[in-house]
């Protein structure tokens, strides 16, 4: 019996979402708490590997009950969940799919939104949540800058160094950022797929625009360079959430 | 010298904000980081006490240096207190008061919000931070019923039992419950005092009201009582946060 989880989950506590010898991740806590749902070892495969300290509003797994397990409806699965989780992870809705569904090909692009804190003292509620950014953000330049990241181009300036990635093309459907009346700046990164820190190193780019270290227009030639040391730092884990993941129920 | 601190603070790992003996709270932390500031042990006094994993948007506290210690200005003091502070509690701005300066004195009123988390899975965000209720709530009925607590009446029926207090006459300014499309219900209460527990009684019997255990036109029955049996369960402590806190500069 395989189902598929949506889930929710803050990251702070955790080394991602893959298992990790000698640290706690998401994927551990979903095969212990499947494990004593179901009575036997599960399966849980996710969509995407997140990494460290890094948060989700949205994403997918999906849990493989051998023959043996418990026999649990899928309406009933995200309490029964919910009650031997830590409470940092959130089951949203459970459903059956097909065993031969497989999470990762039904995925056909996600959204990320990278959060920062701008007011000039720190926000006790966003303390690894959000990157605490205190200079004035030139919001207008960051969105001139972000216009030359969207389409389909070779974002290998945008990986991080010694990725054994090859096929470094991607589709950038949204790059975004806005500013909150309540002190925080959000930037909304969409695509079919990210290559490693991608999103992080968009955000450390933009930063750099603002900062006047780099132009927008630069970031043509940025992408051009395929160089990583051109584009801007890496953000800190804190501040990206995973938003929405785009998936193909049917596949 | 005596400084006055606009300070936030999420409560989730504090006994609260009044020192006690075995437990961390948010003024041993206040203590801790103004005696590496100026060097020397200082008198810090909150504007009022808070339960243990209550939060705050906004509390005021002062700051009593005794000679001898560090000269710091009133600019410099939140960024000085936040490289020493834990993340949690923030320093959002301070100013130099007279030395008679009494910040309970100060006070003539305070608002409190109360969160609810309403959708039928946890919000690993708000751990700690909301009282997770799935069951619909009545919202008409509960302001219906928020109505009868305004104005200037006796709030005995609404103190834990086994407090001191006596006088226990309070006029409620506010008394609302407001939904928001993202899940979250929000209670606020604003009053010149509180009594111990008040909001979370208040915020449990608006609850009781919803689920039809409590008439709202009750209400004014069980004030007049002056018995806390008869009203609804305390809230956790959790989903409390001070939220405003009227405060005079010139006393």
């Amino acid at each position: 019996m395989k189902y598929l989880l949506k889930l929710s989950y803050c990251g702070t506590n955790y080394a991602g979402f893959q298992v990790q010898p000698n640290a706690n991740t998401v994927q551990a806590e979903l095969m212990r708490a499947a494990e004593k749902i179901f009575t036997v070892p599960c399966l849980v495969t996710g969509c995407s590997r997140t990494d460290s300290g890094v948060h989700a509003y949205e994403y997918y797994a999906t849990v493989e009950v051998p023959c043996g397990g418990a026999n649990i409806s899928s309406e009933k699965l995200p309490r029964a969940l919910a009650s031997v989780l830590p409470p940092d992870i959130s089951v949203m809705a459970a459903w059956h799919v097909a065993d031969d569904f497989s999470v990762r090909r039904a995925v056909s692009g996600k959204e990320y939104v990278y959060t920062l804190w701008t007011k000039n003292y720190p926000n006790p509620f966003l303390a690894d949540r959000a990157w605490h950014y205190t200079r004035p953000l030139n919001m207008e330049q960051m969105n001139e800058a972000a216009k030359f990241l969207l389409g389909k181009q070779d974002f290998a300036a945008f990986m991080a160094s010694g990725s054994s990635i090859t096929d470094t093309v991607r589709t950038i459907t949204r790059c975004e950022a806005v500013a909150d009346s309540d002190g925080t700046v959000k930037i909304y990164v969409a695509a079919d797929g990210f290559l490693y820190n991608m999103v992080r190193i968009i955000v450390g780019t933009l930063v750099y625009v603002s900062e006047e270290k780099i132009k927008s227009e630069d970031i043509a030639d940025i992408l051009l360079s395929k160089d990583r040391k051109k584009a801007g730092k890496t953000a800190p884990a804190g501040g990206l959430y995973l938003n929405k993941v785009f998936i193909n129920f049917e596949r």
